[in-house]
C-alpha cells in the first residue's frame, strides 16, 4: 500500500499531541449514574417508567417453592448473574392521560432508601429526574398490597407521600389483608408480615384516600382492570389503552421474567397461592403471545417494557430497544 | 369475607376524593425523552454510554446479501420490530481512565441531527445530559471510518467538534481509506462513498491531531486495541482492563446483535470484506462465550453492554440489567 502526502503528515505531527496529554483529566470520575426514568407513548397516552431500584433478596432454599436453590444459581449463571442473590427491580410507572396523572405503585419507600444495600427506595429521585414533584400525582393506582408496591404511599414519619392523590386500591385485595379474621388464619409468617404491614401503611390519611376498584372497569379514563388472581388473592394488572395502541400493565403476574415467565411453573416464594398464580401467568402470557401485546412489568428489567414470545419450556421477555425520542 | 370497620369507611369517603378529580393533569404531556446516557465502572475505570440516537435505514435487497429481504422482515416481524427499516443504534462511549477522558467513536455528526429522520446526531444532546463538555474530552479513539463513527469529528461548519482532543486512528484503516489508488479500485459504490466521506471528514485540522494506533498495544493506559478486521480493512477492537474486570468494546465486530450475532453467517451490507468480517465475528463471539466476558456494542440496543451466550444456530446477547447506581 502507498502512502499518501496526507499519511506521511501524521508521524511528524502525533508526537507533540500525544506529549500535551494531562496528567488527571478534565472531568473527574463520577458517583451519578444516569437518572431512572424513561418515557414513551401510547397513542395520546404517555406512560413513564419511574425506577425504584433493585432488589438483592438472598437466594433462600425457598425461593422458588418446587424448585432447588442449585437450579435457580445455575439459571442465574446462565444469565451471567451473580449467584445467592435476587437482583430483583422494582419499576413503577406514571400514566399521565393530559387530564389526570396516575402512579401505578409506589416502591419500596423511604424506609427501603435507608436500608443496608441501599438501591431500592429510589423513586422520589426518579420521580425528581422525571420533573414530577409528588403533589402533582392526582391519583395513585395499586395493583395489590405487597410492600414494594404499597410502602412508598407514606414516607418515614408516616405521613402522605402523595398528599393530594386519591388512592384507587382494588376492593378484593383491600378486603383480604386489612380483615382481621384473614390475618387470624395467615398460612406462614411471611404473609402474616404482609398483613401486619398492610395496617401499618393504611393510615386513616391513607385510608380515608382510598377508592376501591374492580375487575373489568376502567380506574381512570383509559386505563381499565383486569383481575389476575394467585400472587396475592385480589392482584390486579391494567390495560392502558388510547387509539389503536394498548399495553398491558402486568404488575407481578410474573417477578424477573428472566426466572418466572421463561419457566412460568415455577412457584415463587412470595406468591399467596402459587397454583392460582401459575394458571394466572400462563393465561396472560398465552394472551401477551396470541394479541403480540406489548407488556409493562413492574420487575422486568427497567424500562421494564417488552412483548412475549413462546418457546419450548415458556415463555421469553423480548425487551423494547431504547428510543431516543418518545 | 366479613367486612371490617376500615372498610365501611370507604364507600363513604370516595365520592368526595373522586368528585375532585381535575379536567387536566397539573404535569403536561412531556416531549422530552430521558437523557441518553448511562454510566458503570470496569474496575477503577468509569464508562458510560452516550447514545446517538438510532438509524432508520431502509431495508433493501441487499442490506444482508446472502439472505433475502423476506427473511429479514420475518425476523424482525418475530423480535416484535417494524418490517423494511433498519432502527440500528448509535452508541458511542465515553472512557475516563481518572487521567484521560476518551470518547470512543463520535457517530453521525451534527448532519445527522438534522436529516429527515431526526433520532440520530444526538451525541452532542447525550454528551451535555452526562455533564461532559466537549471541550474536556482528551482523546477520541475512533473504531473505524465509516461515517456513522468519523462523521461526529466535524461539526457541520467542519471545524473540530472535540478541540481538545488527539484523534487516535488505527493505522491500517486510515491507510486504506486515505489511499486514492485504494480509492481508484473501489468495489461498489458504497465503498466508493466511504473513501470520498473519509477525505470530507480528514480536513487539515482533523489530520493534525490524528495519532495513528496498533494492534496489541495500548491506545491509552488500560486500554488495548485487538485487531477485527473484515467489516473494514483495519477495524479495531478494544479491551477496556482495570485489576480483575475487563470489557470488550467490539466496534462494528456484529451491527445489531438481534440480527447479526444470531446469525453470524448473514453477511451485511456494509462489511466490506463479508467473508473475513464473518471469521473475525465467529472468532471474538467464541471468545466471549469461552471467557463469559462483557461485550459493549457500538449497534447494541442502549446501553449496549451485555455477554453473550451460544445457540444452535449462533450466538445471543443477554444485556446487562440497568443498574440504579454505579
Amino acid at each position: 500500500m502507498e502512502l499518501t502526502r496526507r499519511e506521511t503528515m501524521l508521524g511528524a505531527l502525533v508526537t507533540g499531541v500525544a506529549a500535551s496529554m494531562p496528567a488527571q483529566a478534565k472531568v473527574p470520575l463520577s458517583d451519578k449514574p444516569a437518572p431512572g426514568y424513561y418515557r414513551y407513548r401510547v397513542g395520546e397516552i404517555e406512560i413513564t417508567a419511574v425506577n425504584d431500584g433493585v432488589s438483592a433478596m438472598p437466594i433462600t432454599d425457598d425461593f422458588v417453592r418446587n424448585v432447588s436453590k442449585a437450579e435457580v444459581n445455575k439459571t442465574l449463571e446462565s444469565l451471567f448473574m451473580a449467584p445467592n442473590v435476587y437482583a430483583g427491580p422494582y419499576n413503577p410507572i406514571l400514566i399521565n392521560t393530559g387530564r389526570q396523572l396516575a402512579l401505578v405503585d409506589t416502591g419500596t419507600g423511604e424506609a427501603g432508601f435507608t436500608s443496608s444495600n441501599g438501591i431500592n427506595g429510589r423513586l422520589m429521585l426518579s420521580l425528581a429526574a422525571a420533573g414530577v414533584d409528588p403533589k402533582d400525582i392526582d391519583v395513585v393506582i395499586i395493583s395489590h398490597y405487597h410492600g414494594d408496591h404499597i410502602n412508598g404511599l407514606i414516607k418515614a414519619d408516616g405521613s402522605l407521600a402523595f398528599p393530594n392523590a386519591e388512592i384507587a386500591a382494588p376492593l378484593d385485595e383491600h378486603r383480604f389483608w386489612m380483615d382481621d379474621n384473614e390475618m387470624s388464619r395467615a398460612a406462614t409468617p411471611r404473609i402474616d408480615a404482609t398483613f401486619k404491614n398492610a395496617r401499618r401503611v393504611m393510615t386513616p390519611d391513607v385510608l380515608k384516600r382510598i377508592r376501591p376498584y374492580e375487575a373489568g372497569k376502567e380506574v381512570i379514563a383509559g386505563v381499565t382492570a383486569v383481575s389476575t388472581p394467585g400472587h396475592t388473592p385480589g392482584h390486579m394488572s391494567l390495560v392502558v389503552a388510547s387509539g389503536s395502541k394498548s399495553v398491558y400493565v402486568q404488575g407481578d403476574v410474573t417477578h424477573a421474567p428472566w426466572l418466572f415467565a421463561r419457566n412460568p411453573g415455577w412457584h415463587f416464594m412470595l406468591d399467596v397461592d402459587p397454583v392460582a398464580a401459575e394458571a394466572t401467568r400462563r393465561k396472560v402470557y398465552d394472551m401477551l403471545v396470541a394479541e403480540r401485546m406489548a407488556v409493562q412489568g413492574f420487575h422486568y428489567p427497567f424500562p421494564a417494557l417488552g412483548h412475549v414470545e413462546r418457546t419450548s419450556t415458556g415463555y421469553r421477555e423480548v425487551l423494547v430497544q431504547w428510543s431516543p425520542v418518545l
